[in-house]
């Protein structure tokens, strides 16, 4: 990379930082635990948080979403069936629309969140493994989703994303059956660029695994509350 | 998108597109088509062409591949068993690195690519389903892949790159028995945001479809042979 670039590429994700700092500021001064919510396209993302958000007003954890999409309300409108607040940013202004959610657009949506009434809050990124990774938005912790249709390479060949997360996601392992696909050697690789990540094997579709799903989204609001 | 932003997004387009056409002057110039293969991470590009390309010399079809990823030679390594001539072209740099190729990364690398030894060339792209579609970089068509574990919804939320593109192809069919996947569904959605596009159901695995895949590579080249 020439070394212009990387000056105006340094620029932009300080300024990012700066504004997921103000960010932060105003989830903390409501006590709102944020998580950002990352995969590829078709990882499953929404149908996880289908699963995972439901019943988690019942222990207490009053939970929100904030819907990234280049365009378009579809996940937004299957989450609002959860009835929680959930509020749609579309990241396409008459190109063909930005590939991730930055602090910024983050930031135009939070008058419209009910932060008052949240405990936690869920950020629904842009379906991309490369630039979501780059971008802090204010969040607390970062979820990485992937699924086991995708392959076994793909710590490897987007290591940032895989590096830039707390807790790591494998979701439709009700397909494994079906697939020539080693979890293990998935695994291995995951360790291999984020030695100690912490995994879970899900399944959206049968539930499998989803319980310790929703218990980690209510010990990261508990962790978060006692830090606060 | 404030006024400012539209401006020096469409100066990065236009500084794109100008390279690419140089690209395809050279491209043009050793009689060379260029396929631009484009899909969300995981859904299968390497594994389709190490399906589709192979048998293509013994058609009388020269091909080489220019393999686009963030770091790694993963899937250079793949295709380089096919023994054809394969080029990788890494776009990290430093920070997360570039979720797409442009005109500019391409033409980095032509000086490497066999051009008077090819007829066709295909670029697989870096898996994504945004800033793909965004920038040219000197081909003659563009397939997009999109895999029946992704969900029936993706042409409509990310309706450029199911546009920007003449051929789409359904991957991964043989897993639809053991999916809740509506295949109507997806061909409806995409013929709302690119009626008439042509599109092919195939499985990688198990080489159902493939051999259409293949005539259309032949079909390409022959056609951008025919008005070069």
């Amino acid at each position: 990379m020439h070394r212009t670039k990387v000056r105006v590429v340094e620029d932009v994700l300080d300024a990012n930082n700066t504004i997921a700092r103000a960010n932060r500021d105003d989830f903390d001064r409501h006590g709102v635990t944020v998580v950002n919510l990352m995969s590829a396209p078709g990882a499953g993302k929404t149908r996880l948080l289908e699963r995972a958000l439901d019943g988690l007003a019942e222990v207490g954890v009053r939970v929100g979403v904030l819907e990234g999409d280049v365009q378009g309300s579809y996940d937004a409108d299957r989450l609002s069936r959860l009835h929680i607040p959930v509020v749609q940013l579309n990241t396409d202004g008459g190109f063909g629309g930005e590939c991730h959610l930055d602090a910024n657009m983050v930031r135009s949506a939070i008058p419209s969140l009910p932060l008052a009434d949240l405990d936690l809050l869920v950020i629904e990124n842009v379906g991309n493994l490369v630039c979501p990774a780059e971008f802090r938005v204010g969040e607390d912790a970062r979820i990485m989703v992937c699924s086991v249709t995708e392959g076994e390479d793909k710590p490897l060949k987007y290591p940032l994303m895989f590096r830039a997360c707390e807790l790591v996601v494998v979701n439709k392992i009700d397909l494994l059956e079906h697939l020539d696909f080693d979890l293990d050697l998935l695994e291995a690789h995951l360790e291999a660029v984020h030695p100690g990540v912490q995994c879970m094997r899900v399944s959206a579709r049968t539930a499998e695994g989803i319980d310790g799903l929703q218990d980690w989204f209510v010990q990261v609001n508990q962790r978060a509350a006692a830090i606060a």
